[in-house]
């Protein structure tokens, strides 16, 4: 059923001239989102600035050359950069100048892994996190991320990635607090905040089209962020400021992380690894949704993971797809990997030309950057949702997002996937089981609790509403010795299987069990409606062989063969 | 549908007067298998052997007390005492003197752990076994106890309880190998097999009834036993023997281990009171199915989680139901709870009596039992089974077992139920989706591929084979997006939803994302058989109010309504 999706460098051969122009202003689009956003997720990420401007670069040219995603602008974003701290957080025993290669070792490996895990077609990992996992830790993130941004809104020093060391850290650092930062981050702020509500419709009122009018207004970081530089400089404040960058192209080196090191950063590997896809894959979907593409999760986790290793030998640290850029890359008219490959070269001219500009610029601007950004991700719609549709869905969401602030991202993720599973077994362990009978005159068999229906005496006729396998076999086939035993006379059961779309082998081991108990006991054991390759399998296995009734096509089929006493008609 | 399950006692209210002469009967047959049981399982699990004496006690009363199963026999059985040697060998700084304490710990905290399980109704933590990991699981550990008892068969020390560690123990020892030893095992070895295989014939043929000779022939082991400790004493042999038992009832004693060696015991704990529960349910419903009765897994994880801390307070060590004892008792007509309850007098009656009787009983001996009754463990026929119906889960057997061996018992439970519930996810994340056109002339709708039939132009109609689940919606949804892409002319898609008994929050949001998806593009989503639970929290959770289509009744009333290009009729 899926659709063939487009070779990989299939844009480039098949190249327009026409898409040349939108590729191209789609670019200019993107760099003017890049430049904050790199400087702002290498803050997050306990990174210096030129590693967010490194990681624009070789990660967005590996996912044009591998991904299938038009749009999607794969670089710095704020889980991965979360992660990213939590895990520096977590090492003790590391000295600041390590920080910078544990992230590339972050990345490297996290790539390798995806790498590994697309190419054995392991795409479908991304199943195992259900829609309130992801909710709820991208709401506990956003939270743990508003959380270390306040050290940098107040202009004090900040401690560990925790939400305890976090708060910790503030309340040991109160006094220090001057009003210098607190005044910048609180003007940023509002600027940002401002330019998101009004700017749009300002720039509509006095003229502009509707798409530049969007573009410009989400463009607006740049702008607050040129003013503060400016603001700073004039005023000489006594600010911590992002400082001079190193000019020039990214390094090229693998990370000297020892292997020792490495054992214990396994966990964070995965679950950056399986959050960075989770996300990406998801922007993509949605992405092509719109112009009606499929995207392979293989190849795409593939494309991330190269990208990834990209970043861990140019001195990056982990990437993933953004949602604000590459939503923006689509509205600005992005008609091929194009535009993120153009982005890429113009941030390496920025390097290359012009590092030194951001030299003024002032941490409590960038950290308010984060803050606006982040805003959004607190998003408790799916919690609102899952309250009222299935409650159980939703403590899963509440348990995975504080998990997030309680016990740091690894575990959270694993103790979400753990919930949703045990979830997913409890609900499918005890499946609904429903006494049929006939609505008289009809051929129509029902629930004897929910319609009017003629019973046919001797004969006990179920149908399990459920895929029969290891988690339910027991509660079902349980049931029916139930109800065997208030029904002395019973001489057949049948199973009608209408809604079993496939049997394991735990059910098929019970359904023999309790195919010999009822043989032993008199009773044949009939079964009715069973799918076409459910029926396939239960041959090949031989279980039709050893069944003391027989396989109807209908239920009334059945039902007419055992009113005659002679279950042989209607057998396949 | 369960039917109800007897009131806790109810047996003791109920006692009927002709009861008693069977029960009696079948507590005398007991007796005899809990004398050698309880000394070969102490053995197994490390441990003096009066232990296994003690914990064929206190449990049965208990389990007399709040079990719902007649015949189920529980005390000393092979798979905790097992899990408990592996716990004690994988403590390397535990002195011997200590070994007893941290049994009888183990015993209490997993005993007190279902207890609270069965408490708060999470009996159906059982269901997340599968017959594989089950299977895989005995098969490995009886191996590993066929290994473990190599060391007693040939009369050397043993020592560790993992594969590799008892491998080379006796390679170590293999010079200090006497003939007494291997000569008492190789004879009752060969005199226990004798007896199961012809003892029954045998004593049939000289005249006695098919039961007595039933029960004789598999009470063999105590007259081998005492044959055995005969032949040891006449011959003064150079032999270990279990030796003088300190005479008197049970202690009763809480066991003396610390909070902080607690610790790293819980995941022994957690899977002693799963594996011990799952077995134990097991045999209960095998026994009940013959009787027609239910069994109630909460409340058995709490008879035998009483039992458990009964064993732990009183000198034992971790129980469960013994098959063998079960089914003997069971086949000797024992009617209620009395026949475990007056073994229990028995064997206490035994240990103030008669302890000084064991002495001269030689190890090899014991050894050469557990063998005995540890060999039919080793079951290949599901793994049999499973190749041939479903490859995945026979590795998953293979693992399983092989994990026993390789990891140790706790860990083999782990990567087994891993593996399995992987298994699960990975199996209904691609499900089945059919598109259904029109047996021509007939008002059924078929699988194109597989009928042939008429399609209706314009619109779409989907028949997914699963329920939606978050393991599968982001597949189903992705499909949908492929075909349209090759069908521009699509105005509606139609979900037959037949099959699906559920959908979860992830896949309802999923729903809402593509019905607002394919509204923006003009194509109306309309919903055909929807289940009535389906449907109630559909519409309870407002969704039918944002459906850009209808919902219809079935397939065909779907059809005839897209047709007249009016979806307004059939709307429920």
């Amino acid at each position: 059923m899926t659709g063939s999706t487009q070779a990989m460098l299939g844009w480039l051969r098949h190249y327009r001239r026409a898409d040349l122009s939108h590729d191209l202003v789609a670019s200019v689009t993107l760099i003017i989102f890049l430049v904050p956003q790199g400087l702002a997720y290498a803050l997050l990420a306990g990174q210096p600035p030129q590693a967010g401007l490194y990681a624009s670069i070789a990660p967005a040219i590996c996912y044009a050359l591998f991904g299938s995603s038009a749009a999607l602008s794969v670089g710095p974003a704020a889980l991965p950069a979360l992660m990213t701290a939590a895990v520096i957080a977590g090492m003790a025993q590391l000295a600041p100048a390590q920080y910078a290669a544990v992230a590339a070792a972050l990345a490297l490996y996290s790539g390798l892994l995806r790498v590994a895990l697309g190419s054995l077609r392991f795409g479908f990992i991304a199943n195992f996190l259900s829609s309130s996992v992801v909710g709820g830790f991208v709401c506990g993130s956003a939270v743990l991320i508003l959380l270390t941004q306040i050290p940098n809104l107040l202009g004090v020093p900040s401690h560990g990635a925790s939400a305890v060391a976090i708060v910790e850290g503030i309340w040991a650092a109160r006094h220090g607090i001057d009003w210098a930062a607190p005044a910048v981050s609180a003007g940023t702020l509002l600027a940002l905040l401002a330019c998101r509500k009004w700017l749009r419709a300002l720039l509509r009122r006095i003229g502009l089209g509707e798409t530049p009018a969007d573009l410009l207004a989400k463009a607006a970081p740049i702008l607050v962020m040129v003013l503060a530089a400016v603001a700073v400089s004039l005023g000489a404040l006594p600010l911590r400021l992002v400082g001079q960058l190193p000019a020039g192209a990214p390094p090229l080196a693998w990370p000297p992380v020892a292997w020792s090191a490495l054992l214990p950063m396994l966990p964070a590997i995965g679950a950056i690894a399986l959050i960075g896809f989770i996300d990406s894959y998801s922007i993509a979907q949605m992405l092509a949704f719109k112009r009606r593409e499929n995207v392979d999760a293989n190849r795409e986790l593939i494309a991330l993971g190269v990208a990834n290793v990209a970043a861990g030998v140019t001195g990056g640290f982990p990437v993933s797809a953004s949602f604000s850029r590459s939503a923006a890359n689509e509205l600005a008219g992005a008609r091929t990997q194009l535009a993120g490959l153009l982005a890429a070269v113009w941030m390496l001219l920025v390097l290359l030309a012009a590092s030194g500009v951001f030299a003024k610029l002032p941490l409590a601007a960038l950290a308010a950057t984060i803050v606006v950004a982040v805003i959004p991700l607190v998003d408790l719609s799916l919690l609102r949702l899952a309250w009222r549709y299935e409650r159980a869905d939703a403590w899963i969401f509440i348990a995975t997002g504080l998990g997030v602030l309680a016990l740091g991202v690894v575990d959270a993720v694993m103790l979400g996937v753990t919930l949703s599973l045990a979830l997913f077994v409890w609900r499918t362990s005890q499946p609904h089981v429903a006494e049929l009978g006939r609505v008289a005159g009809s051929e129509h068999y029902r629930n004897r609790l929910r319609y009017t229906v003629q019973m046919q005496p001797g004969v006990l006729a179920l149908r399990v509403d459920e895929s029969l396998y290891f988690a339910n076999f027991r509660f079902v086939f349980g049931s029916i010795v139930g109800v065997l035993r208030e029904r002395p006379d019973t001489r057949s059961v049948l199973l009608v299987l209408s809604a079993v779309n496939a049997i394991d082998v735990s059910a098929l081991q019970g359904l023999r069990d309790l195919n010999h108990g009822l043989a032993a006991q008199g009773v044949s054991l009939h079964l009715a409606e069973v799918k076409g390759p459910v029926m396939d399998r239960l041959r090949h296995s031989g279980f039709l062989d050893e069944l003391s009734g027989a396989v109807h096509l209908s239920t009334h089929a059945a039902m007419l063969a055992l009113r005659g006493g002679d279950a042989a008609d209607f057998v396949i």
